[in-house]
């Protein structure tokens, strides 16, 4: 104890940001302590070997690991969370492993990401934004019109839109007179839908009617999207996405409500979404040269858990039986109360969630893929961190959440990462070991996306090189190398200043134990339903992936259920489109709710027959290849 | 300018504030730096005579003033806006002087002050209040049953009231789920109307169901009254009373705005006010050991110009044609945002205006004198610093605001005071020369309040003291004393430490021009609506005259038209009634906005006649004495 009340300096390089922190203290805290987000998928369990950093000079303590070779030992790479602070330090936080790697992977062709499905689905809905700027002409007070400016300003709204139930806040209302006169009683009223009330939330010259943006957000466990939208006329201007800083404090957001709960630490897992979500912003606003001050709305889709971590509301109970959230339909705020950086009176909306385990983003889902409107029976996949499913049509919806992971984001695989510029987004072996693959942006390959490690587990596959259970058969192929982290599969070789890129057996076993999540869950739901495949229309798959996912390979390695290509259909990330749907026709909120209001939800881990479900599906692609004769009737270098 | 750029301390006993200024800076505003108000309803343009003050010692340049007598000038009395600061100087504010003055006289007599009538006005309203706190009981959630807690608190809410359109504050959002948890979802939730929304705006455990408190407000140019009010049962439980602050800014308002804008101190202005209304609420709720966290709305009612001045809403254009307000429907705000110490999440509501001139007290004494759902017409006068007529019944309503003056609210007269504990509340004089009076709480005489100044003007006339233009008869009477302000009445002696109390030529002059500009309005909108008396079914006076109005003299002196004395009738503090008739009744806010958008303002000074009207009712009762036949047929001491 005495020795753990020294305080310590601890100075990070290259940004030489410090802390003083006390001795004993872990490097991973400190870094946190610092601000500076250290990869960490395990939450500081020193298994998962990815908060790697270099000590320059000082003393500590460090426990030993096997993820360290000898290599990096000689050259003092220790794991930040199993390396205790002895004295002033000073480290260095390696390129490749802090989170600033993936900032730098995305520049503009990261737009691309998360890309929107469907005009149409903003066509069934009238085009009437959540938040809109209204050009409001008045005719100035006489002898004879004395209203008062407050009223005058109603009653002209009032003629441009329904608005029975109205509101205005007092920072507006104390300047209302001014601003009017300003233009001769021609003003731009911004007005904003809270519930039934039309708020007038901001009020200036009449000269500028024609700016007002909005920003739409998917807040993922492990990815955060977002879109600039000109709300003039509801184009998608820009998108930009990051990974999610919160991953520093743990894969999944249990073991950071667990996290977050132990240190009590809420704020700082809040400050981690809103930093994320400003910066997203303040990017595009730079690049597109928009003043923060007029974007006027955000609204927001995420997992039940993210959106209570990013308004502060206590996600404790999600976790614990019954499974509580604080709240599912979040009502609109203040987004400067979030500490969100847009006017200072504009809006943040959240779309309602289902329940604990089933968020706005499955919500979003539904609503974009119009499952809920169709005589047919429909399959949704969203391929988050968690994989979500859900079965149902116009008359029921029934959900379920695995614990997928976010092998096909990009994280937790070694050369994974998010669909931005250089990444592999697809990929063929021709002629059993020749590989030919696709970059995003035609780049250099620098990592591999999710539609490149689909299409990676499906080639392995099929040309033989894993076996029915993913694993890499040593004496099969040239391209085998021993890596670091054990036997791989190269794709790149390290040369002419190319950086390797290689999947690991660990990598596959992740994408594997992903998939067969998600295969069970839809087996679950469809067992518990007396569902048949062929009353299935259609099945729609989201996520990440990148731009484009070869769906039939889902079905080869056993993820989705063995259907006509024609039925199978990837709709890229929904969450975000619906998030889209709501901000552009404000009427969406209501079915969003009344999406959110008629779904059952299916505990998985309260269910016997998912662990069984699950090691079936552990195989490529099934243990009963019965349920993937398309499969079967496949040329396939295994012997099945 | 060189000697204007030096700095001067000035310190003020006996409070010991001080305050750096430059030399040549006038006491007054040295005064106002240091927070100290001195009394001053000329707004220092040297002629009220009320800015006195002692200078103990230091350099300053004065100007001479017949206001000041001989012996003051030896005491090194100055007048403190006719003197200007050359050196640091150390001053003493007399406590005759100083507002502090009215608060020693405003012990819990004042309670009565600002008397409310009419009980019975609520009940034409269901008991609703703006702001009430429900106590609700939830189910704790279940396995089966894990609806959020934000939309089971909602439900429950539902099961006990109509609140189709809710909204939760982003800070009861976050606490939510740990104050159901503390009593096992039993909560006491206050919830306040908006609009058409219904806010929950605080929750706790269940067992704070029974604390919730709320201030009505009546903002006077002169005066401001505050009923604090248990909304549990809808009792008023305390009243307090304070001279309006902004007073030592000028007199009325339209002097207020000027100097509000020529000095750019909107924001000192508004000040002002809040502390007042500050003051009022801490008296109270100290008094009655109520925490200031359970008073959760504050309601106004007061003159346009007020109700601008405590938002800090933008008042010039209430002087300037074409006479035009910010905002005459004032949506409500957080209390806080405009400063009012009370729970902090507390609204702040005001009742709706009818123009520049009008304002939403006279909405409220149209609504508590209903005079609006009568077949017959009425006539109500609000005796303020303005003199506000409405005449009209069920199916119009015509209105009028005359600069009456505060004299009677016992501003701008010596010996004035507002109705508290030791003010001469009626008075008559026997036998030609014996004095008679009732002073409020039975205290030593220590002023007179409204009712007897009215009473006193009344009794001077109809004894022969004043002729019929008001003026003392120097040969009349042994009451009449030579004072430091020229001829006076006296009704108390300066002896065995009683203060003197007289009634000075000056005086009976502001009084004479408030009756005289109230009569003259009656009489034009009678005209322009070709209303005869006979018409007319009643007359309301309202104000803050005192407890008790001996309306027959009201007629007498020529104030109202002469009505038989059953059509008469003193209905005390309209304003502050209304005020708390919406608080308790909410639907009530609407029959107000009713009002008024249903009421038609004349403009006194753009009529021609109104000069006219105006000096013939400057004498007792007024030139034509065929108006007032129950005057003639009195037994005056006067030759007619």
């Amino acid at each position: 104890m005495d020795s753990k009340s020294k305080a310590c300096s601890v100075r990070f390089e290259p940004s030489g940001l410090k802390i003083k922190v006390p001795s004993g203290t872990t490097l991973l805290e400190a870094a946190h302590g610092a601000g500076i987000y250290l990869s960490s998928i395990c939450g500081g369990d020193g298994y998962c070997g990815k908060c790697k950093v270099i000590i320059n000079h000082g003393q500590l303590h460090s426990r030993p690991s096997p993820l360290l070779s000898s290599e990096e030992i000689r050259e003092n790479i220790v794991l930040a969370c199993q390396t205790k602070v002895l004295s002033d330090l000073t480290v260095t936080v390696p390129k490749s492993h802090s989170l600033e790697t993936s900032q730098v992977l995305m520049d503009t062709d990261s737009r691309i990401f998360g890309k929107l499905m469907g005009q149409t689905q903003i066509e069934m809905f009238d085009y009437e934004p959540l938040v809109r700027k209204l050009c409001v002409e008045m005719s100035p007070p006489t002898v004879l019109d004395h209203t008062a400016d407050h009223e005058r300003l109603y009653a002209a709204i009032r003629e441009l839109i329904d608005a029975p139930v109205m509101q205005t806040g007092f920072h507006v209302l104390q300047k209302l007179s001014n601003v009017l006169r300003e233009d001769n009683y021609k003003a731009a009223v911004t007005i904003g839908q809270r519930g039934g009330t039309t708020e007038v939330i901001e009020i200036e010259p009449g000269g500028r009617c024609k700016t007002n943006y909005a920003v739409a957000v998917d807040i993922g466990t492990t990815t955060v999207v977002a879109h600039l939208i000109d709300l003039t006329n509801g184009k998608t201007i820009d998108t930009e996405a990051t990974y999610n800083s919160q991953m520093s404090f743990g894969e999944d957001y249990i073991r950071r409500i667990i996290y977050a709960e132990q240190t009590n630490s809420f704020d700082q897992l809040q400050e981690c979404l809103v930093h994320d979500v400003n910066d997203l912003i303040i990017t595009m606003a730079v690049r597109q040269r928009i003043d923060l001050q007029d974007i006027t709305a955000v609204i927001c889709a995420g997992n039940t858990a993210m959106i209570h971590f990013l308004l502060n509301l206590d996600p404790t109970r999600i976790r614990r039986e019954p499974y509580v959230a604080s709240a599912a339909l979040v009502p609109p705020i203040r987004a400067a109360e979030a500490g969100i950086q847009i006017n200072k009176r504009g809006l943040l909306y959240c779309l309602p969630s289902v329940s604990a385990y089933i968020g706005s983003d499955i919500v979003a889902g539904v609503m974009t893929t119009r499952i809920y409107t169709k005589e047919k029976l429909s399959i949704f996949v969203d391929m988050g961190t968690n994989g979500e499913i859900v079965l149902g049509n116009k008359d029921w919806l029934v959900c379920a959440s695995s614990s997928a992971g976010p092998a096909f984001e990009g994280s937790g695989i070694k050369c994974g990462m998010r669909a931005g510029s250089g990444a592999i987004e697809s990929l063929n072996i021709v002629n059993g070991d020749e590989i030919r693959f696709k970059t995003i942006g035609d780049s250099q390959p620098i990592g591999i996306c999710g539609s490149g490690l689909l299409d990676m587990l499906s080639e392995l596959f099929v040309n033989g090189i894993i076996d029915r259970t993913g694993r890499l058969k040593v004496a099969g192929d040239s391209r085998l190398t021993e890596g670091d982290d054990g036997i791989q599969f190269q794709l790149v070789e390290p040369q002419n200043g190319q950086r390797e890129i290689a999947i690991t057996q660990s990598d596959i076993n992740n994408l594997i134990r992903s998939k067969a999540g998600v295969f069970a869950a839809i087996r679950i739901l469809m067992n518990s339903t007396q569902t048949k495949l062929e009353d299935i229309d259609s099945v729609y798959i989201a996520g990440g992936f990148g731009n484009f996912l070869n769906v039939q390979r889902a079905v080869t390695i056993g993820m989705l259920p063995d259907m006509p290509p024609d039925r199978l259909r990837f709709v890229g990330n929904t969450s975000i489109a619906g998030a889209k749907t709501v901000l552009l026709g404000r009427k969406a909120i209501e079915t969003a709710e009344r999406i959110a209001g008629s779904m059952t939800y299916f505990d998985l881990m309260g269910n016997p027959d998912y662990m069984d479900e699950f090691i079936k599906a552990k195989f490529l692609p099934h243990t009963d290849l019965s349920l993937f004769p398309s499969v079967r009737n496949l040329k396939l270098h295994v012997s099945t």
